[in-house]
């Protein structure tokens, strides 16, 4: 697998989208509102960061995060050609899946989540473009 | 810049490694005792992995981070061909530097950090190979 994209929770999508494309140069490659979420992928060229700033009244898992833990670092996503192949590997190795079978994502993605629980407290997600 | 690793704080880089090679197809591509830290590096193709796991006793940022959270992600690197540029760039846009100028990293890298609080609660580092 490769990396896709580093997923980071925010209140703020318009002030770090800026930083980040000055100071990363990680310009804007995609925006849509999936979920309750503003999503916004930034380009590093060989991945993105995905900002998710939830909607207001929005509720789930990005804005537990952002109360419980304040902005940052949310999850790693790992790309794949075949999502169902990495989730019957990655059950069969014990690790708990959040989905077990994959969902649509943003982007038109599907997608799935590990438990991090099961992966040295690293919240994975599996992406099939 | 394009991404280069996502540093995981770790106390058991063995049990890590061995299901992340199984799980994400991600074999080790270095290892080596760096700064009071067991350091392991888990290709991608695109980026790595990297482990930080403390020797018995060791001070410093990782095992206060592991006391304070407990295992997970901690950082991501982005790759630079200059350094010396993006921090310049860094600091024009107003980011808090921990490293003003680069230092040693593992695996013979020049390395250096940004605040947490200037990059929307993400830990950046920057890397040169």
């Amino acid at each position: 697998m490769q990396f896709d994209h580093a997923g980071v929770a925010t209140d703020d999508t318009d002030t770090l989208a800026a930083l980040y494309e000055t100071v990363f140069d990680a310009p804007v490659a995609h925006e849509e509102v999936f979920d309750g979420l503003r999503v916004t992928f930034l380009d590093l060229g060989n991945g993105y960061f995905e900002l998710l700033e939830p909607l207001p009244d929005a509720e789930g898992a990005i804005p537990r995060y952002l109360e419980r833990n304040g902005p940052g670092l949310h999850h790693v996503a790992l790309a794949t050609d075949d999502i169902a192949a990495a989730l019957e590997t990655a059950r069969g190795a014990g690790v708990d899946l959040v989905d077990e079978t994959p969902r649509d994502g943003a982007w038109g993605h599907d997608v799935a989540f590990c438990h991090p629980e099961s992966t040295g407290g690293v919240l994975v997600e599996f992406v099939e473009h």
